[in-house]
């Protein structure tokens, strides 16, 4: 069989190369591949299908909460990107200009939008006359162009696909609720759906979205102590309602100035689900976003019976689950080596000694526990299985984390812990740029967030040692 | 009300101004908004609910017919798109460049894709190596860019948003199979969701796909008797496999090009249903892509009771339908008009005397047609009524289409049914395109498609009066 040669055995012991398991995982799992356009990448099927599993799960939430989708332009005109000052600043040197359209060179050049907030503003400045228009509570899927330098499969690529969140509201109060929350939308599911704990935090003034009042943020830890930006949501206040002139008549018959906010996730979730929950097997994928959730692979399939078995349990399971079988000429070492790389939940064997006995068993992907099951009530058993591993592997997270979240009081401690525990440092800090300047100088570690949990660790900031403000989360990024 | 001023009335006769009438539906009915870019629209809540619905049910004929959805680049580089000759001299014209990326002019142009094919071949180049790995039946939903002069919503825009398949297969029968079954799953979808009457044929070589061997369409007639392409389907064979090297070795170890097709739909698709079905009071939406089915309108709801009663009702039908109700303070006759315009299929109307006699009155969009009818069963009366609308609409389109299809024999009643009973034109044709070039210069009419249902008019081309190939559909188009 041509295809063995496929084996388990050609990827990257983790714990040796990080970078190169992630590598090896996203192209043996056949997630994504790379395209001759520098800096982007194709999802491929399996990829798209997990995309799409955690896409419209995330809609859904956003509906619920009463969010409607949109379609904007694809282009920014370079006058409109312009209007907020900040925020020109933040993006013009890391976007994509079209100059010529057909045989013409453009009066104007257009950008390929980095994200959407100037297009927003200047329809919502259209649309919104009155109090009785607002909240204005848009989203959309779409994708955006950055002209990154560096780039990684799912974790950074210069076109990426994501959801952005525009809405505006009548007062300060509405956009600071919205923007809390939407985070709150982002933490729950990364945690419920992805089976990945976040940290909730602020920014620091340094790290803010670009022409944003406030930015908050979910912080995510890596199998390998790094973290991951993986959500955020931005309060603009009154800044871009100001900058493209929204407003709208009060009860008062007042004109007032819009609040507005803007948030956003991206397909780097998917990168997070590698990173957090892989193994040296492979991707291990909650059964929430696994596009299957059961594998069918029959043993001495050749044996009268065995196949039609197989395909009868795979069609009672089809009513609760996604389940797939795979009956290719492919040995049963084979295909376990290969759903396991592809992070099934769980396999389904059955042979024909299991047929005898009215069982089959079933192997989890998160522990390799291997169990004997009666097929009578097997849709129950199934059920709670995969509870327990989208649970199981929530709760391995949460454990990586603690393990590699240290306190730091001063700036040895700071780097020791670097050297010998990569992870989340929470550390004192006095709320200067100079000492987030230097930290970063030092240890090649930033301000992931300034967590709503607040501890009072010591008084003084681990850099310069004056007057403490707040304790900060510090890690080095994705 | 500030917001009576928004009635009916203002909308443009159909009958009088078609192009004005349709521009009003789509700003009225709140579907798309114009935008600071050139070309491209805003798809507004509503329009954009319709496009997810749409696309969700012809995603789901996409996966039973065995298609997996990825994600290809939004940038093809410059010699990646001339690679195909016949392809890049049709793309060419009419493409944005993208030259600067950051601060930087790019050594090579990038193309925003008007269409994917160079870099699906360019992916499967990289993954198709044995038959085994065939077919790749793969989908993308994206934008695509095609820098058009004259642009109007939905219809044409710079930018749109669509669906392509990118097949590749072991054998031309195979490649051949393929476009007509996806033209087949297009023509279903236009007959059974949207509820639209289309005729399936092929286009002739001038109005060919740009590179391909074979372009299958789906045509149908708007309102006023313009066509409307609203599917294709395309047979390269292995035109792009040999251009781009795709090739597989066989079972006998033997090296063979693949044969491949493309198929697209896009958001013209709403274009189409807005103008098919839509009438003076606005829009008519086909149940089954209908955002709200049955708008749930309370009648003297300062009454006791009333509010309780309609939000009862709303939660019980909210089981089986899309509803909604409206419980804000305009008036029953604002609401009405608003409903209509936004072509919710059935309106509930509930008030105290009803109550009373534990009935409802529901008023279809579609004929106007008030029937008072037992809150008992409420669930399954509606469900059939909205299989009647959905029925009763497709008739009338079809209808329509019937009245406006005409026989010509010459140039004369050619002309002359284009002058008095605009629509489908059935007529021999010789097979050259210069006959066709001159029906386009004299009429504005082009050719449709070589519909698969063939009928012998004459012998004898309608234009040169030279012995006939076949029976072609002519029209003017959108």
């Amino acid at each position: 069989m041509a295809n063995d040669k496929k084996m388990v055995s050609a990827i990257t012991d983790m714990e040796k190369d990080f970078p190169q398991w992630y590598t090896d995982v996203v192209k043996k799992a056949e997630l994504a591949d790379y395209s001759s356009v520098k800096g982007c990448m194709i999802i491929q099927p399996y990829g798209y299908a997990i995309w799409e599993l955690l896409k419209n799960q995330l809609d859904e939430k956003f509906k619920e909460t009463g969010h409607e989708n949109v379609y904007m332009p694809l282009f920014i005109p370079e006058t409109l990107l312009q209007k907020e000052k900040d925020h020109v600043e933040g993006f013009a040197p890391e976007v994509a200009w079209v100059t010529q359209g057909g045989n013409n060179k453009l009066q104007e050049r257009l950008v390929v939008r980095p994200t959407s907030e100037t297009l927003f503003c200047d329809h919502y400045k259209n649309i919104i006359h009155s109090y009785r228009d607002l909240p204005k509570l848009y989203n959309q899927w779409c994708n955006v162009v950055r002209w990154e330098k560096t780039t990684r499969p799912f974790l950074r690529t210069t076109e990426f696909l994501w959801q952005e969140g525009h809405t505006a509201h009548a007062t300060a109060e509405e956009s600071y609720e919205e923007t809390i929350r939407m985070l709150n939308v982002y933490a729950d599911f990364c945690q419920d759906i992805l089976a990945i704990p976040v940290i909730k935090g602020e920014k620091t003034e340094k790290e803010r979205f670009a022409g944003a009042k406030n930015t908050y943020t979910i912080e995510s830890l890596m199998h390998d102590g790094k973290a991951l930006q993986s959500g955020t949501s931005h309060n603009f206040d009154d800044i871009f309602s100001k900058a493209f002139e929204i407003q709208y008549t009060d009860k008062d018959n007042k004109l007032q100035y819009v609040h507005q906010t803007s948030w956003g996730t991206t397909t780097r979730l998917v990168g997070a689900v590698i990173m957090v929950h892989g193994d040296n097997n492979g991707l291990v994928l909650p059964p929430k976003i696994a596009p299957v959730q059961v594998i069918v692979v029959p043993v001495n399939m050749q044996k009268e019976g065995v196949i039609e078995k197989a395909t009868e349990i795979t069609e009672r399971l089809k009513k609760v689950v996604r389940v797939k079988n795979d009956f290719s000429d492919k040995s049963p070492g084979w295909k376990f080596s290969e759903y396991e790389m592809k992070g099934v939940p769980v396999r389904l064997e059955i042979g024909p000694k299991d047929i005898e006995k009215g069982q089959c068993v079933l192997v989890r992907r998160d522990n390799n526990e291997k169990i004997f099951v009666s097929l009578d009530n097997l849709e129950e058993t199934i059920l709670k299985l995969l509870d327990d591993v989208q649970l199981n592997i929530y709760n391995k997270a949460l454990e990586n984390r603690e393990r590699r979240t240290s306190v730091a009081k001063n700036m040895d401690e700071f780097s020791n812990i670097l050297d010998t525990n990569q992870g989340f440092i929470k550390a004192m800090w006095c709320g200067e740029k100079e000492c987030e300047d230097k930290i970063k100088e030092l240890t090649a570690a930033t301000s992931r967030c300034i967590p709503f949990e607040q501890e009072e660790l010591s008084d003084n900031c681990v850099c310069c040692g004056k007057k403490a403000k707040h304790m900060v989360i510090w890690g080095r990024a994705y």
